[in-house]
């Protein structure tokens, strides 16, 4: 006879790795954050980030000790690959190289753990939170730089070896500015964060406060970056004709009109009958959303690993 | 007990209507033509081209009276309401406005029809032709304009109301000529054999007789055009993750290198990891493709009428 809770074996950790914070969360067997926590991410080597993680899963269980985390899932930013669990490579986290996550951090917890790229673990979060009715969407980060991921009939797609999603290498301009693949002209470096922040020569990471304090340069450059936004996303919709694209992350968050300025330059650019089937809408998901998708995606592993 | 050898019920007919030939193909059980036929498309109201199948529908059954077909599949070359089975619009047969193809070929025939655009009919052909092992793949047609489809998982994507797969309007250049979407720089406009008749000043449908007379202009042309295609591709590629682009149309025929060109660029402009992941392959399907697609599409619907 069970001791536990029906659905209390699915209840999961999630990790989401970003540049500066590290956030994990715990579910519970209905896909409810429990407990949660933030810290600065560490520098230097993996293993002290690992470290920090085991860490943080001891302290959460501390925290809520009747519900017991049968697997983690990690939001790593960069390339990730799936199926060996290893992260490979990250623009933001220099030092990693071809780690093996995955396993290092299953022998830390004795769990089964999941990897995958942040994006694709924001993604899942959204999902999950808009339920059965949006099976299919497109989902975008613009915050520093531009992410993407698609689902499609209800499920993340990976594609080969788990590298879906890169849109913000969709070039709108084949003598625009010089972007760190090799092409002219990718939306990630015309109309992110840090482009903005280039364009009008603010420090790193400027652009928020800039944005607090009214520069009106900042809006300027945020309708313009709106405007090429949507313009490439009406090239990805003429391709998928997909009902709805949710644009998250930090640019999101600086003018309320954001979004809106996107889904009117895409219903312009597209062909007249896709752009009147799309929709674009903010994500629902918060900052969370990493932690959540990550903590979700452990799900799946606890179940194969439990049969 | 069965009078038909088994697999005959799945026997269908199908259709590929095009803007200066009609054809048809009837399938047996197994899935192989077994009669086609080809006609010039009749001029004027589509009533005529209802009349032409209907004369084609009966020859063919004339032709093999061992296959009797128990439904019929169509290939329009334009914008498709699938499940209501209208032909919206074309910008090939103009007098093609919300047309209820489906329904009025189903009454002439006394068997159901289904009805899609005729590039998503070539990727179900195509799919077919490939087997199992291709299950994920961006279908490409290079005609005088440019047309797509998407199979993923196994499936077309049909993606919202049908119309996916409109990879012609991915704009590659925010200063590249109008097209008639609205937009500049749509690949369909700056890379197809329309376009490259209109750069070298061609009279329409050309182009054949240029490269087959070695002008040097369509060479160089024909390798411009291969480069742009790729470098959309790329765009697409980076947010598909797909391992295998096919190519189809009559521009592939005009050059044997136009293939490999396209593949080339696609992996000089992907992200490296992704393109190194992505191969480009020449359609193995010829200009029976849309018939026989739509075919296997009918089949799906004989499946569903005798259920």
């Amino acid at each position: 006879m069970p001791a536990e809770p029906l659905g209390m074996a699915d209840a999961t950790l999630g990790f989401d790795l970003g540049g500066t914070k590290l956030l994990a969360a715990l579910l519970d067997g209905a896909g409810r954050i429990v407990a949660q926590q933030r810290i600065a991410t560490p520098d230097g080597a993996p293993a002290r980030v690992i470290d920090a993680m085991a860490t943080l899963a001891a302290e959460l269980a501390a925290r809520a000790p009747a519900v017991v985390a049968r697997a983690a899932g990690i939001g790593f930013p960069g390339l990730v690959d799936v199926a060996r669990g290893v992260a490979r490579s990250s623009v933001i986290l220099r030092e990693w190289r071809e780690v093996p996550l995955a396993a290092q951090l299953s022998q830390r917890l004795r769990l089964p753990v999941a990897l995958d790229n942040d994006v694709h673990q924001a993604a899942r979060a959204e999902r999950a939170v808009r339920g059965a009715a949006e099976r299919d969407f497109l989902f975008l980060t613009v915050g520093t730089g531009i992410g993407g991921a698609l689902v499609l009939r209800g499920e993340l797609w990976p594609g080969a070896e788990g590298l879906a999603g890169e849109i913000g290498h969709l070039s709108v301009d084949r003598d625009g500015p010089e972007c760190a693949c090799g092409r002219r002209g990718c939306i990630g470096v015309v109309a992110s964060g840090g482009a903005i922040e280039r364009q009008l020569g603010l420090a790193k990471g400027g652009l928020a406060a800039a944005a607090a304090a009214g520069d009106p340069r900042v809006t300027a450059a945020l309708a313009e970056a709106a405007a090429a936004l949507g313009g490439a996303l009406a090239s990805a919709i003429n391709l998928l004709a997909l009902p709805l694209v949710v644009v998250g992350g930090g640019v999101v968050e600086l003018d309320g009109r954001f979004v809106a300025a996107v889904e009117a330059a895409l219903r312009r650019d597209a062909m007249a009958e896709i752009g009147a089937a799309t929709r674009v809408e903010r994500a629902r998901c918060g900052y969370e959303a990493g932690a959540l998708g990550a903590a979700l995606h452990a799900r799946g592993v606890a179940r194969s690993a439990s049969e």
